[in-house]
């Protein structure tokens, strides 16, 4: 599970507020109705239990499950999924984690930072794993 | 499964649209704020799928399991999860019941219907069970 | 799920620390061994995930997923698990909480308070649910 | 699952007991409290259940479940797992090792050996691999 081996974790911090979540999850969602992109956006706590999580008319119900598993698996293991996609693409000793239950190795899961802690995680699913991270990318913008 | 045997099964209309289950889910937290209650409320479409769900802060996390389930029983059966409890209070043979491990027992879910439809259902999870209830028929409410 | 009507129910805080946990087990772990009780005692944190479970020698191995879904159960929930035993006993409605498959109706889960807050939830099995519990209240005695 | 033809498997023993457990734990610990690293470190008994598991204050909460896979891996196969990651780097028919849901592939996770004879397994979690299995190394010295 790479960290870089020198640098401490991330602490995790007190989990997200509603209000919080709700300012990240319409910034996901402006971003996904600018591209037309129909999708499902979850936001999980710093224990990977959903706060709030959206499906866009259109976007497909596979992406309920998949959209959540990203953001559990973001908060869960402090990193962007795309760490774990990037991996598997690299084969070899990366394709570990495809053994591994609770990780989910499509990118498009974020880590949600705020004041250097981790106060939960954010999970698009609904078009290709690279657009499914700009939405994500679009919502944490709105709490920096 | 008690449908009275002359009546035909309500039908299932075209899924919930993100525009009606913010409706509802906005009385349904108005009413739980005015309230005070934390509350995890759920809605999903006719396919049982998450449509929208929010956990409120301080609301209990084994709520988030519930909620979702309270919602998918009630659009999955048509019918309020009231039924399946009432069933229990009278025992017998509405014990058999249990044995369905897609069913979820507690009062505080509701099927939504719109034009004599179903098109989802509500779940709602954190107090008890009767105040659950309540809150879910506040969110049907707004779209009466 | 059986919060008194007029009660706001009480707040999540921060996770518990190790070394929390710690006192709270080597407290729970004497009351077992000056009474001669295998026990396996779990412990989570606010999230319900693990933080410390041991068990000791001669407990039984079926023991280990029941204590920790007690402690689960407990923090997720926010009450002792005795409740739900107790509205199994009582029959009727209570039996409802059978359908809820995240909740353990066994006597023996705490919820672990601090400052008014709380920070996890241990859950004991090993012996009958009420000698369980016994050795999770003399757990929680040591942070009193 | 190569095991040299020509060798008879190590045999179980006695399922390890709380004390041994402890004190392969504490090493182990130790050795991560003096390089910074928040671990989960898990060990099983003979019979690939939860004999103790602890988490670090900071530890990743993904690692709960990783820690205990990697030590019921290692008892349940009677090998390190870094075996199974270097068939995984090996690729060709290794791969197959993918489709056993039982098998965590990660390295990190060691079988304890004591007078010839398995008698559990440890588990760690939280850092790169490598290191968790650096941590698992210290923590049997304990019982050298």
């Amino acid at each position: 599970m790479a960290q870089p081996a020198s640098a401490a974790p991330m602490p995790y911090g007190a989990p997200i507020t509603l209000d919080l979540a709700r300012k990240i999850l319409a910034a996901a969602e402006a971003e996904a109705i600018a591209l037309g992109w129909p999708m499902v956006i979850a936001i999980v706590d710093t224990g990977s239990h959903l706060k709030l999580l959206q499906r866009m008319d259109n976007a497909q119900i596979g992406s309920v499950q998949v959209a959540q598993r990203k953001a559990e698996t973001a908060a869960g293991f402090r990193r962007s999924t795309k760490v774990f996609e990037e991996m598997l693409v690299a084969g070899g000793a990366g394709l570990k984690m495809l053994s591994v239950a609770d990780v989910c190795m499509l990118e498009g899961g974020l880590p949600i930072v705020k004041d250097g802690q981790i106060i939960g995680g954010i999970g698009v699913s609904g078009m290709a794993s690279h657009q499914d991270a700009q939405v994500a990318v679009a919502g944490l913008a709105a709490i920096k």
